[in-house]
């Protein structure tokens, strides 16, 4: 079904863009949409969305769009979200509390099944979500038993790249990381960095840019 | 000195990430980098460097390269952060008592200046930063009194959209949303939503992919 050669990492984040629009479609009903509405839903261009699917195979029908819940299932498969994930936490500070109660994740397939840190004051504590939380020494042998495939790390920045360490070192090749700094990894591991005051310096730009904005946006009036 | 013209949002994001990476650059000692250099720490090509300063001027010298320092200057001054931004949080639950307790926020000069909830439990409580919770009845006037300009909604998805509505009514037109869900607001607001599941789907593709992903990244070995 897929075509050979890379896929650009934006294409991936937009087939993820789409897939929750089309679940927001189903809510409501609707059995087909045209690419026309699906790019309009996700403020992409018409042709962007029929390049994207592209990459993947045919799965629209000339004139009359896409299945709703079939493209969903197509793209639960291209994403490898019709399965689960188990996910491991390191650093169970609030962010790291916030993380493992967060209605979304399970939802979505990924399971936060361990939680770990290093501090003598909240090891053995439970959480609200069960998870009682696991000294550092646990790490390896936890992610072993419980098939632990991406680690989330929670920590100060200053803590990061040791974590990262002890994750590579315990076979987990996909970390996403909160911590407020960048980490080093071989070119075979996999890091999503999350750092939202890159999206307040967006907000910053168009406050301070408004007729910029919006000439870019839909007029309402 | 901008030129103009409507400016990608993919461009405002990168001017954020060249930031971060000159920042350290600066903290290792670098007073010069080259755009071939720049490019390759922040894994863009460096035409694409090149691109993303031209909309807004020249700054480097030829066959030498951008000061650390001053390019520094001139990105605070495009993206506006050459100043600070009061923002008001919505939902103190763990992920807004998180935000609040942020290291990197302030530091960035985003100041979390108050702190609203609308759960009689917490109202009046006083959070590690000093900040008292706020009912959200307050919200209007002290959106005024202390000049907030960025609200951050760190509710459920259920409340989401009512908080918008509360922040717009209250003239906060950006807004920094962690619900998961999607708000509608008129097009003269702004809004980036931070949904870090779609990183979970783009690992979660990645690692499904291994040899793309492999053929995309450097190599160590």
């Amino acid at each position: 079904m897929e075509k050979k050669g890379n896929i650009p990492n934006a294409t991936i984040t937009r087939l993820s863009l789409y897939y929750r629009r089309l679940e927001l479609l189903e809510f409501d009903g609707y059995r087909m949409v045209s690419s026309d509405k699906l790019a309009w839903l996700c403020q992409v261009n018409p042709a962007q969305v029929r390049k994207d699917l592209g990459y993947f195979g045919e799965f629209g029908v000339r004139g009359v769009g896409y299945d709703v819940i079939d493209l969903q299932v197509q793209i639960k498969k291209i994403l490898a979200i019709n399965r689960d994930w188990n996910l491991g936490v390191v650093g169970i500070g609030k962010l790291g509390s916030a993380l493992l109660e967060h209605e979304n994740l399970s939802v979505r397939g990924f399971n936060c099944v361990a939680a770990f840190d290093n501090s003598p004051r909240k090891i053995g504590n439970v959480l609200t979500s069960g998870l009682k939380i696991r000294p550092m020494q646990e790490l390896k042998q936890t992610i072993r038993d419980l098939e632990i495939e991406i680690g989330v790390i929670t920590t100060p920045a200053s803590a990061a790249q040791s974590v990262a360490n002890l994750l590579l070192g315990s076979h987990v090749n996909a970390i996403l990381n909160f911590a407020p700094t960048r980490i080093s990894v071989p070119s075979c591991c996999l890091v999503e960095n999350i750092d939202f005051t890159v999206l307040l310096d967006i907000l910053s730009y168009k406050l301070h840019h408004p007729s910029k904005n919006q000439r870019t946006r839909r007029t309402d009036s």
